[in-house]
């Protein structure tokens, strides 16, 4: 794999698309795939599809296209699906339990290995298999199930200090929902799903449009 | 307000940001505030923000700063919540019960109105004060209850098809957590939910470092 750095985040999304598309032409029994096919499945250009693969490397050939099944596999190194990436879970409220064993959280082999809550009424409640613990549990659990990821659904008082102790901790990246912006090393990156923002981000344009009628 | 049109999503989000730090202040006491403080708060730069600004008008005076209370109370206009918005969840599954009543909707005037579910065993149950209703009804909950936006929390092969009814039953705008590019007109703007891609987004990042050490 050749060292890759700085690719757009909009690259990577594309990428998790094209991934998807080779999934399911792979279930459908198809075997090449032509960049053609691939934009038109993941609304870009065959350009696009193109240039966005040649940052990894060369694939496919002229004239007969990418093989489903070694596209797929490469796209699966490149975006780190290849293996299991054990994650805890910070925060066991209302969106904590829905990502808790979110199905397709399992199925890209992101496996919650651990749930911490500060609530004493939930610690030691059984989730499944699991169990909740205090806050106070939280490295020894990184280091003790080598954690690597962190999904932080708490609120946004708790987030900042919560995220500086994981990283302590070791874990590498964090998926998180408090409304607030971490801050954390360079090295460690943050995804950030704000739900709030992406409503605002609708009724903006919906607004906006009006406003200009 | 000032017709605007093809404003980045980049900039959206800032304005977001800023509508929250502006509340802050208040909180706090502030009255007034410079581009500068709003720019630390927001993490960017003043001539950004004074830059996101011009786009909506002009804002604050020279030497003086902002009227934390007026530009507070523009941003709300802008980005459209000094309104109360009626929203429709459809998808009564793990993810839609957390965005239920999920409180900082609430706080910025996201108000579920109406949910539907196809699962006969969820249809006619009671949350809070609304009861779920079966697909069937989708139509005339919009019409009959002015719903605007919805969530659309439904398994993907559901998805356009649900969408589709909606944006026909007159709904402006689509908060979509179906891992599908919906096709809907370009009139409605949808934002996507994809937690597994943003998970991806981290094993790339955390992946791609690795190869490169």
């Amino acid at each position: 794999m050749p060292v890759t750095r700085r690719i757009p985040a909009s690259t990577i999304r594309r990428l998790s698309h094209y991934l998807r598309s080779l999934e399911d032409l792979e279930r459908e029994g198809g075997e090449t795939v032509s960049s053609e096919e691939l934009a038109i499945r993941g609304q870009t250009t065959a350009a696009q599809v193109r240039k966005d693969l040649s940052h990894f490397g060369s694939f496919g050939k002229r004239g007969l296209g990418y093989k489903v099944d070694e596209l797929r596999e490469c796209l699966r190194q490149i975006l780190g699906v290849d293996r299991v990436w054990n994650v805890a879970l910070i925060g066991a409220g209302r969106i904590g339990s829905a990502l808790y064993e979110y199905p397709a959280f399992e199925t890209r082999g992101y496996r919650c290995v651990a749930i911490v809550d500060s609530d004493p009424a939930k610690v030691g409640r059984q989730w499944g298999e699991l169990c909740i613990h205090p806050p106070e549990d939280l490295e020894s659990l990184i280091a003790d199930l080598g954690v690597e990821l962190v999904i932080l659904a708490v609120p946004a008082r708790a987030a900042q200090v919560m995220a500086e102790r994981a990283v302590a901790a070791g874990i590498k990246g964090i998926l998180n929902f408090a409304p607030i912006r971490l801050k954390v090393p360079s090295h460690v990156p943050v995804e950030d799903v704000n739900l709030v923002m992406q409503m605002e981000a609708l009724s903006f344009a919906i607004t906006q449009r009006g406003s200009g009628a």
